[in-house]
């Protein structure tokens, strides 16, 4: 099954490659600067056009397929992906910079990820079934049967992520979970990773010919400029939108779809402070397990994860100055590392600068700029009332920094967390010399910020099953009530539909009197696998 | 348990009636334009914050109680609705002119619906708990402990219906569903029956003591204009929406609830047109039943239904006509019916002129308006290129009246409902002589556009079951992913929290290892009761 791609810098169109748009744009290398072939074109008004049309015909066309033609689907990119290999892999070293290592364990993840949607495609448990049967004799009318079951809501853009190529990216989440129950997928590629896309793209288009679907089920439109984005978004034939990326993107990408005349749902999931609480028993007892960690969190693939922990609450006092000692010790140490590209470099460095030049704020690792996309690590503290009172403090710092926020007790420690917005992740952190009061009201306090809430632990490392949430009340994303990762994602790209005395041969299968998929039915109010003698 | 409660016009803040605000309003009775007494209050800033002020402070103190809890207020709600009886019925008569056997009906439901909740609430079948056991040996990191439940979200407003001052008002379905999963609400009363969402605030109000929870748990501002609808939205507390209403009404909060620095969804049920298809065999064989239950499904309630059919799509010809005939027949022998208000009869007025002044529209039943909230019911037709051409004729004409639209051939029906709108309901009714590949192709088409499909059926009329779903793509709703009534509408007020390596003692009950609440939970991807060893 082996097989190669060539890179075109072309969108991907109803199978086809379209070299074709508005403009193009030279990709480069963040370590070298050097330009990466071929050049990609940046999507017109008609690139757009031409792969909603697609989408919708796939769509018409699919409607009625069963659902585990999309497990045979997912588990076929899976391999496409994974016979890709190398090819991928070093792409995606030249476009980003993260090593080997990390994109070789992020492939594995993607392909995890991509098995987990077709294991719960191929279960159909996301079809929740529901049947309330007739009743002839119920006064004062008579009671019609009804069933329900969730069906897919049809086109779907998905936005990618810069610093998750795969995981994230064109073949991630967003699409694996939005193809996992049928809907076609127009995803727009990330400028900072076209290449890859690309290949991602190419390895989705061989498994829709392996599975035996219509090639308009997927398609791929490059682009740098906010224009295509919004025309993707605003395209009549959408329906929803994954997106992963920034505070700016997302919150751009939600406007712009909230005022459509048919507004449609935005999942953006634009990362997070993560903010960790230590309580001072925790920091008393082990300062120096939890600088390592804690230094690990916030400095691997460059602090570039949207669960990188980016503020760090204490009380003040010598314990806490021991472990800022033990942190800054760890900090000093990590070796600078390249950021995803020159962007992103240089946003950091902008706001480590005013990070560092902000009033009230100590510099206690200064890291440093390498060239133009390389950088140390660094370390901030502040006082817990100067940072309350600067509101640019609370942001997140997309790169390898954290900031300490020094509190006077433990009483002020929570009135200072009170004070955060939406959260992915929050941690706290407890010794055995901690009251179970402060652990229990901090935690209560985290939680109601937060979708996903730890206990001695760090943020990074989002697992993917069943009860990982990856998502959190804004802004961490548009949508509190979802998750971006895991088997619940999907729940985003479907929609009830009810059906009122149909009769059987009409109905979708999961619904039909025979139970002809198997599935688990709630009828009448009780679960069951049994046919229905009507 | 009788009890009574003598008007106040005030809001209800923490409990307490408050008789303050910028202005007040005089109610007055549809039927004779009598005043009704009392004045009421119109809610400024200072009631919004101060009832959101107590819902948010009742929030933490009641995050941490189990759900049964939730159950025992719906029922004592329940209670309490009953046990007010005359005095609820002749108050809804008064502001409503809605008849007295509908109003018993209504309140029946109502009861129904709260006991529905109650049954959700108190089985744990929301919490949909999922557990994910650690591996310490798994490779290339251990896996950690991880534990997903659904939480409630925290306070959620509640905009009620002007034409269910039971079932969608302040006791309704939105309220039940977010009591149901422990959300305090900040309910606006409804300028139509003012009163009645006082008598039911009141019976909430009982029932929080009834049931030892905070009065803050449940607000109730009043007020007719858009200021304190939008004060409502827009307050920081406020997490997310329901409301029922108009096109214009839901969107404008909608509109500004994604307009806030940290948007909040909004499910809005805005109505519908809800199309009919009658295929030819069906006209054919069964004329004058259609025309009877069509009648009767537009004029009922003085077509004062959401789920009222405003658009009958049928292909023309000999037999469209005697349809047609029939149909005129019966609508001229329904007796006048009072609208709910004078706006909506002068809506009501305004839109029955425009439909039969519009170029190529014919009026086949004139009605008329008898005094300024008494109308006779209308039927008016189209050709199916003229429909098609003119978007007004596409918009909800609230009220009794419907139009036919005309279509060349069951290939040119198909075509034209193509281009509706998203809709509550969509119904097909088909005849012994109908082609399965017809029957099929336009219930494809409706299905895509709707939330519920009916087979010879009417749409009014919407069961409060399990399997049931009151909602559909926009313009019907703002969100189509969602139901607003039945067990499903719990979904919107809730969102999924993970925890991650928790002490036992500090997980939500759901979620220990002991399984206290003796819930099925999903333990490493298998369903099941039973405890966790650790």
């Amino acid at each position: 099954m082996s097989w190669t791609h060539a890179l075109t810098g072309a969108h991907l169109i109803n199978g086809e490659w379209r070299a074709a748009g508005v403009a193009f744009a030279q990709p480069c290398s963040p370590e070298t600067g050097e330009a990466l072939p071929p050049v990609v074109w940046e999507a017109g008004s008609a690139e757009v056009e031409a792969a909603y049309a697609a989408a919708s015909a796939a769509f018409e066309e699919v409607r009625g397929l069963p659902h585990h033609r999309w497990a045979d689907l997912l588990e076929a990119v899976a391999v496409r992906l994974m016979d890709l290999g190398d090819a991928l892999i070093s792409r995606a070293m030249a476009e980003t910079a993260l090593t080997e290592a990390r994109l070789v364990g992020e492939l594995a993840r993607t392909v995890t990820q991509l098995r987990l949607y077709a294991d719960l495609a191929r279960s159909g448990a996301w079809l929740e079934p529901v049947i309330d049967r007739a009743d002839q004799d119920r006064k004062p009318a008579p009671r019609p049967d009804l069933r329900r079951v969730f069906r897919p809501v049809g086109p779907v853009a998905v936005f990618g992520a810069g610093n998750f190529p795969f995981a994230y990216g064109v073949c991630g989440g967003d699409t694996a979970s939005a193809l996992a129950c049928g809907n076609p997928v127009v995803a727009k590629g990330h400028p900072g990773h076209a290449g890859v896309d690309e290949l991602c793209a190419a390895a989705v288009l061989r498994a829709l010919g392996d599975a035996g679907l219509p090639a308009g089920m997927f398609g791929l439109v490059q682009g740098s400029g906010t224009a295509v984005g919004a025309a993707v978004v605003e395209h009549p034939a959408c329906e929803a939108v994954g997106f992963t990326g920034s505070l700016a993107g997302g919150r751009a990408l939600f406007d712009r779809a909230a005022a459509r005349p048919r507004p449609i749902p935005v999942f953006a999931e634009m990362g997070s402070v993560n903010p960790i609480v230590l309580l001072p028993g925790a920091v008393r007892e082990r300062p120096d397990a939890i600088a390592a960690g804690l230094c690990l969190s916030v400095t691997n693939g460059g602090g570039q994860f949207c669960t990188k922990p980016g503020l760090v609450f204490l009380a003040a006092g010598p314990d806490a100055d021991r472990f800022a000692e033990a942190l800054g010790r760890e900090m000093r140490r990590v070796a600078p590392t390249t950021l995803l590209s020159r962007s992103i470099s240089d946003n950091f460095h902008r706001r480590a600068v005013a990070l560092g030049g902000a009033v009230g704020v100590a510099t206690l690792v200064a890291g440093c700029r390498h060239g133009p996309c390389r950088h140390g690590a660094r370390l901030f503290a502040v006082r817990s009332d100067v940072w309350r009172a600067n509101a640019d403090l609370h942001a997140e710092a997309f790169g390898p920094c954290t900031l300490l926020v020094l509190c006077r007790d433990v009483g002020d420690l929570a009135a200072t967390i009170a004070c955060l917005d939406g959260q992915l992740t929050g941690a706290v952190f407890a010794g055995s010399g901690d009251a179970d009061v402060d652990v229990r009201r901090v935690a209560a306090i985290l939680e109601r910020r937060a979708g996903r809430l730890i206990m001695n632990g760090y943020p990074t490392g989002v697992e993917v099953c069943g009860a990982i949430v990856h998502g959190g009340p804004y802004p961490a994303t548009t949508a509190a009530n979802s998750t971006s990762v895991g088997t619940l994602a999907i729940r985003r790209f479907v929609r009830p539909v009810c059906y009122q005395n149909l009769p059987d041969a009409l109905l979708p299968q999961a619904l039909q009197d025979a139970n002809p998929l198997g599935l688990e039915r709630i009828i009448d109010g009780e679960p069951t696998r049994d046919p229905i003698a009507r």
